[in-house]
């Protein structure tokens, strides 16, 4: 075993957990005040129907939800996301759906799809650390794109595409992005997808949230512009149902998505069955789109609380994203500031948010950004964290 | 479009899916006798009890039942694991379990954590494909050795050993192998840890079948011998249990488990949570090793059947193993046949079975081996379908 180091794969061996799931273990403590995580609110969870759904499903045809099951996805299911995404315009040309253990798996096995050791992808910087780790993960050189208020800068964009003749891949959350919470115009869309085509690029568009719109008017998604096949377009299940399930999907051009399905089968032959059928009844006897619509509505106004203490309490040099849906405000301090050591602080008095370091592609240079999730804390703790983030952030300045 | 195959990375470029899964399509067809499958017999399936236990943990406590959870596993569904296995003399040294999407992921991951591509393993040949997948997937070096009639020939292993110092891992299935049936022997388990400390390489231990004895004395797993960490084992639950919810697991040392759950938070995030919750509930209010039994009893007696039939219908010139346990007999005909033409007339005769060479590293090279599995076919269709068999085969000599 001494040795072990130098075994293993030369893809894992610098290759760390996410920092985030370190900070959920501080988040055991009971009494901490937790901006820190993306999940959805447990509140929102159709506990009950679900419970009815299950035992339905498993007295009346139970053996088929136990056992053995296709690769691509139960076939009801894989309608039923053909139906909702054919609402937004995405599944043109010979695009088809696949099924994915949650949206994460869609983003890693896009990776390993396409993505040969030193491969380029482009990444908005900040990032979701989960796709970030996965691309990783396949020894990529992340190339980082800086993300302005309206989403990536294009010119950066083709500046890198011009000056980088690895790169396959660009991957963006478009639409409320984890951490920013910023949404992409529809300009840098259009501009985006053209570069794609221009430089012979594939996209992975992001979209967990984009459903969780509370505030302005939608914009197109990039896959509903794809007229050429360019875009993998990656859903999820976990912020508009359960993450817990492990349920999202892919729509890609086929030819593509025969290659995800054949990884997907050797990573773990298919999604579970039985949370693919519970989803599919539940859509089927139940209301989703009312079901989302309470979420947004809850997102919403714990968001504009959130806003509205920081207004209030935080000073005049912060900074910070309003965003339109999703799960996420973006906080900017003077450069002086490094957010990991204000992290630190902010724990002593209870109170839990990701530091912005952690989502770029340096993770070890020190950021003045961090990331707060109103989600899942009640209106009370939003009001009580904020207070206790501004008094220390002002006297921080002092 | 034009170019797609081009930008794939190489590793996936040659990939195509499992052949097993390509005859599921052509069993769709109702009449057809099976014995192509690897699927547990549905009726096994406790459908009545994770009904109530389903409704009793969604009505109960839900909200953690449907939320994101810890990449590692769910910790009494940890627990669980670990007592089972300690039974069997699993889990020394600092030997660690997580909790996987299925035995599947468990191989799937470790080869990511150890294989650059190009690296060798080690594989029996014949062996599952889909882990045999998985390492292409990686483009490794596949490193065939010859499985006997008590497993894999371990002086060939030495010399493969010699010869090649590109390997990294050995992939064994020594108990009731899929295709085979064949069982390693106590003696060549013992040579295999030996020659991999030797060697400096590592071994996955792959034990879906393990449980599932019907005859004969149980043998020590390579784990429960692996005093030096060589051994990373991955278990099941797909056939003790169900496998549409995709539940599995690997015990190894936490040194190489770490890097394992560092890929798996970027592959899955975690394991359904659902799921684990149901299992556990399951296993502590039910008698889970009673139930085993019961898919023993009649696992053993299909088998018996088959085997009569086999012995009473099949010509001479084939021969086949007498597994003790499992879900699969292998069948040798002479050289002259190639089994991949019996397959295709055996479908015209409503009869599917795998050739052997979809089990083999080199795939194209047809194969006079065939797979016959007794676990989901009835009594009745058993002695049809191997009557079929028979007599096709004489005829075919003709």
């Amino acid at each position: 075993m001494d040795n072990i180091e130098s075994m293993f794969s030369e893809r894992v061996k610098g290759l760390k957990g996410s920092a985030i799931r370190e900070i959920f273990k501080v988040l055991q403590n009971a009494d901490m005040i937790s901006f820190a995580g993306g999940n959805p609110a447990p509140e929102t969870f159709p506990t009950k129907e679900l419970a009815q759904i299950a035992q339905d499903i498993l007295l009346g045809n139970g053996t088929a939800a136990l056992q053995y099951s296709v690769t691509d996805g139960y076939a009801p299911l894989k309608e039923i996301v053909k139906q909702r995404m054919s609402k937004i315009g995405i599944g043109k040309q010979d695009d088809d759906v696949a099924i994915m253990s949650g949206g994460q798996q869609g983003i890693d096995l896009t990776a390993k799809v396409f993505l040969n050791e030193g491969d380029g992808i482009i990444i908005e910087n900040p990032s979701f650390i989960g796709a970030l780790n996965a691309f990783r993960a396949y020894n990529a050189q992340l190339l980082p794109v800086d993300v302005e208020s309206d989403g990536m800068n294009v010119e950066q964009l083709e500046d890198v595409l011009k000056n980088n003749n690895n790169v396959k891949l660009i991957y963006t959350i478009p639409t409320f992005q984890n951490p920013s919470g910023i949404t992409m115009s529809l300009e840098k869309r259009k501009k985006l997808l053209a570069l794609a085509e221009q430089y012979n690029v594939y996209i992975i568009e992001d979209n967990p949230y984009g459903e969780l719109r509370f505030r302005g008017e939608d914009i197109p998604t990039i896959k509903s512009m794809d007229e050429n096949g360019r875009v993998v377009y990656a859903g999820s299940f976990s912020k508009i149902l359960s993450p817990g399930l492990r349920l999202g999907w892919v729509v890609a051009p086929s030819k593509i998505l025969d290659k995800i399905i054949v990884v997907k089968q050797v990573n773990d032959v298919h999604t579970n069955i039985f949370a693919q059928v519970l989803a599919t009844e539940y859509i089927k006897n139940y209301n989703i789109e009312e079901h989302i619509q309470e979420c947004r509505d809850l997102y919403g106004k714990r968001c504009n609380l959130m806003l509205e203490c920081m207004d209030k309490y935080f000073p005049d040099f912060c900074t910070y994203t309003r965003p339109e849906g999703g799960l996420f405000i973006w906080c900017m301090m003077p450069e002086r500031f490094n957010a990991g050591e204000v992290a630190k602080q902010a724990i002593q008095k209870k109170v839990a948010f990701v530091p912005g370091n952690t989502f770029m592609a340096d993770m070890d240079k020190p950021s003045s950004s961090f990331r707060l999730n109103y989600s899942t804390a009640t209106e009370e703790k939003i009001e009580q964290g904020i207070k206790i983030l501004g008094d220390m952030l002002k006297a921080m300045n002092n």
